[in-house]
């Protein structure tokens, strides 16, 4: 099919839009793809209509070749079945609630599992009728705090969703892996790099959980690897656990004063000042740091726990939201420590001369949770829960027993890898997939069984799979562009070739004419420039901005029959005969 | 491509769903199509979805030979635009609203006029530009008070909607016309029968408006059609204007007494029992009606008016509602007659011995309009708006001079068309498409201009064309089944064909496994009943209740080249031998 540009709903933009903050979005709106309603809330003109069209196609095959069939949910959905896996809540301030005429609660859904849940077992209730995996392509809602990058973070936004349904542990297994198969071949298919990393499953809730990233570094997802097989998203990282080490022979604790120590690194010089070690001076990681949270369920009620960490490295508040979700974390405030008057503000520490400070079997009752790194038989210097003073020596295990493992620390470049694969490496990305094994939480909440071969009862296993159709299109915007536009990779492209007619010879126009309806004979999806009192320059302009990665320039040498060839992503312009044209193009697809 | 009904996700069930009220809305359950999520709320299963999408495509293909373009809005979008045409008021209790976290305005769109227009602002700024069509398809949600009959009035459904734009009336004349045309080709493709009958432009406001009605009994709309070429929503019917008559020689008013007349029935009986006129007795349309109406503004303000008609009519409320738009309109209740001592509730007229009664110069100042057949020179029975006191022979434009016209009189069958083109009868029909030439309403309340040739800014004129894809579907449903289920258009139809396989003899599996990649090879869509354990009874039965209008059935005869070749619609079952399969389905499209 031929679109002529004289025709096209569009209007390029010489200018950057101001909201702009990433190249897609600066680009997407200057070459007219898309256009902002609200924040994070967009209208697709013709062109950016037309290659989502084409991701969603790609998706939709390939679901198919998985064997997933296509549904269809509304966006607007009734609050009961949220309301009974908790999710009504847990979503906070992040869903978009309305009330209809009478009154009942309505959620514009932000992901689908309960519905789907509840259709199957409307219409499912045996073995036989699993295993099954269904998905729609539909748009979702979120009401994000910052709406930002354009459509990389909208509070609406397409998705492809799948779930699937299986009765055992190792149907899940295949399902899970038919899925995460198909999504490789999706983002091979549109041509982008990505890396799949472990996930937590957070608020899904569920078991095994794995993101497909796209490298960009204007990614909001920070990820680690090595030079083996392993790859993480931070908040999944875990720090290989300490072994035990033996305490025979190891000092005993020694309380020193110290006051006018507000840091871990005024610590550490004043303890190589008064009380220096033989080896080497001390450092920071040998302080063991012990930071006051303050924890909220979802029924409101607050807990305080003390995590401690080695000195040299800080929490990380988003693997501490992982850790403790689904209560809301965050640092204790002053009417936290006035409140527990039996934690030394500066000072705290797991011990002091007048016996356990921390641990739920201690003086404050307070939760204990250390860092893996804190392994029994390790020493360390720390505070002595008594103003101005801290303690040498105090050994995990011997001195101070914790209740439990907070692997909340931030990740750092060189940190091992937890199979041992060496150390990683930090990156950023983008979350452009995940897939979840969401186990039984959805089938129990909602009560979906179905009666296996020997007529039991027993409760549905399922996953999800998403993948963000607005977000792909807008991170293959991001890997695909220069400063003159954007560069579509063929399989995504708004069309296959983009002819531009210069000049305003009308023989010229007549030979493009000729070439389009050539075009469109074999198929091709062709953007026919045939503006006859557009200069040469705004056109090729426009063409850059556009970015179909192919243009043919039908200029003063057509009636020799010679045309221009113009590589977009090279920037390559040759010669070449017209009737080689059709040829050309094929052999470039 | 073949799907095979074993891994199909799809439960048929025996018995009509509680909450059905209509044919469409029972099979489309039943035979597994949708599923209720909420009141007029639903999901879509694979064969909804795929009867969807094809009639979508039909409605893609000519819009795109209209010349229209595709786009897509978000559902959710902000109060602002909405607010200044007036709808975010005017809509009432019809708007899902809903705010954001920062405690901004936001609605699910009804209808897009606002950012079509706005969308168009921004990109465009010349008569160069114009014309220019758009459309997108997209779900609505409108909040009906009672959303019924399934698909058919749904609080969330599926329209395509174009809306064109053109800088002169006559522009706006031939893009009314393209998508009008285009509605024809689409009711035809889909086998619909439809009457194009005049609208009402109602709260959308503009001038020239045609709705597309199918015919049908469970329609919710009235509509009245002549002999000839003449067809109206009753909202839209016009009575002629009665001619004025000479007043020469007609009695003077006289004033009789009338007590206990609660009803026209008993004036008139009364009338022909004390005052019997010479020529023949005397009947309720010799009555004028004198109905007080409560006018409600949408800034608040409330008004009351008195329509007088003949006593042989009630009043439309429907119609009334139309005339009125955008005030609400209801009957008077008893607080207005208190207000308004003047009317003397029973025996209200216009006139009585002590002066004009209503009209806005009257003692009452009361508004008063007239139905179109109180023309001048017809005399009434009326009250004198005394107590227990009528008058005879008071004639219009003499005794009382009206302030208007009101025509909100039901309409009847063999009221005259107002072109003249004889009787109309009354009938059903549901509207499926709805075209409108909005004029300049929007541009103006959104500041939408163009330079033209001459360099001046001028106003744009646009047009609004709107069908509802979900409403079509059910509306298929609804004409096209019969007590055993559904029987689609081919043209529509989940499937090409539905091959069906019976009993257990591996070999008639095997004979119809070749069948179907025959089928699929010739590039038809099919249903394969391949369930090895199923009775032929329950598979005959689903093939009639999802309706499939042609079913290949390979049974017992197959191993001697025997299949039936049954037609849903006919019922007629037919021998046919196995290799002319392909043929006879190639003929029946």
């Amino acid at each position: 099919m031929t679109t002529r540009l004289s025709q096209l709903f569009v209007r390029t933009l010489r200018d950057d839009p101001s909201d702009a903050e990433v190249a897609s979005h600066r680009l997407l709106v200057r070459a007219g793809y898309i256009r902002r309603q609200a924040p994070g809330v967009f209208a697709w003109l013709p062109l950016g209509l037309k290659v989502r069209r084409r991701i969603e196609q790609i998706i939709r095959e390939e679901m198919a070749a998985a064997g997933a069939q296509e549904v269809h949910f509304p966006a607007l959905l009734p609050r009961e079945p949220y309301e009974r896996t908790g999710r009504w809540v847990e979503y906070g301030d992040g869903l978009f609630r309305l009330q209809d005429r009478k009154g009942a609660d309505y959620l514009l859904a932000p992901t689908h599992e309960e519905v789907f849940t509840l259709l199957v077992k409307d219409l499912y209730s045996s073995y036989k009728d699993l295993p099954l995996s269904i998905y729609q392509i539909q748009d979702k809602y979120r009401d994000e705090a910052r709406p930002r990058a354009g459509l990389l973070r909208g509070r609406e936004f397409s998705m492809k969703d799948a779930y699937s349904f299986d009765y055992t542990d190792a149907g899940l297994d295949l399902s899970y892996q038919a899925q995460r198969d198909a999504y490789e071949r999706i983002f091979s298919r549109l041509g982008m790099e990505y890396v799949i990393v472990h996930a937590d499953a957070g608020a899904m809730g569920g078991s095994r959980s794995e993101e497909f990233l796209h490298p960009t570094a204007v990614g909001e997802d920070t990820f680690v690897r090595s030079a083996g097989s392993y790859a993480a998203n931070v908040e999944a990282y875990r720090a290989p656990r300490a072994e035990p080490l033996p305490v025979d022979g190891l000092a005993e604790p020694l309380v020193f004063d110290s006051p006018g120590t507000p840091t871990i690194a005024t610590l550490v010089a004043l303890a190589n000042e008064v009380q220096p070690r033989a080896d080497r001076p001390w450092e920071a990681a040998d302080t063991l740091k012990n930071v006051v949270l303050r924890l909220r369920t979802l029924e409101g009620d607050v807990e305080l726990v003390v995590v401690g960490l080695p000195g040299d490295r800080e929490v990380d508040m988003k693997r501490a939201e992982v850790a403790f979700a689904p209560a809301e974390v965050s640092a204790a405030g002053d009417e936290d420590f006035a409140r527990n008057p039996g934690l030394v503000k500066g000072y705290i520490g797991p011990w002091s001369p007048e016996g356990a400070v921390l641990g739920e079997t201690s003086v404050t009752g307070i939760r204990y949770l250390v860092d893996p790194r804190v392994g029994d038989g390790t020493a360390w210097m720390t505070g002595a829960n008594l103003p101005e003073k801290h303690v040498l020596s105090l050994v995990a295990g011997r001195d101070f027993i914790a209740d439990g493992i907070a692997d909340i620390a931030e990740v750092r470049e060189g940190d091992p890898a937890p199979d041992g694969s060496g150390p990683v490496e930090l990156a950023r990305g983008m979350e452009i997939g995940h897939v979840f094994q969401l186990g039984r939480k959805y089938a129990e909440a909602l009560d979906l069984k179905v009666l296996d071969e020997n007529g039991k009862l027993v409760t549905v296993t399922m996953g999800s799979y998403g993948i963000g159709v607005t977000r792909i299109l807008a991170a293959i915007a991001e890997g695909n562009h220069d400063e003159r536009g954007l560069i579509w990779p063929r399989s995504v492209a708004p069309f296959d070739v983009h002819v531009v007619a210069t000049g305003k010879d009308p023989a010229v126009y007549g030979i493009a004419e000729t070439l389009v309806s050539e075009l469109d004979g074999i198929g091709l999806d062709t953007l026919y420039d045939d503006r006859p009192k557009v200069s040469p320059g705004v056109k090729f302009g426009d063409a850059e901005l556009i970015g179909v990665p192919l243009v043919v320039i039908v200029g003063r040498n057509a009636a020799e029959g010679v045309v221009e060839f113009w590589d977009r992503r090279s920037g390559e312009r040759r010669d070449i005969a017209l009737h080689e044209v059709l040829d050309a193009v094929r052999a470039a697809g």
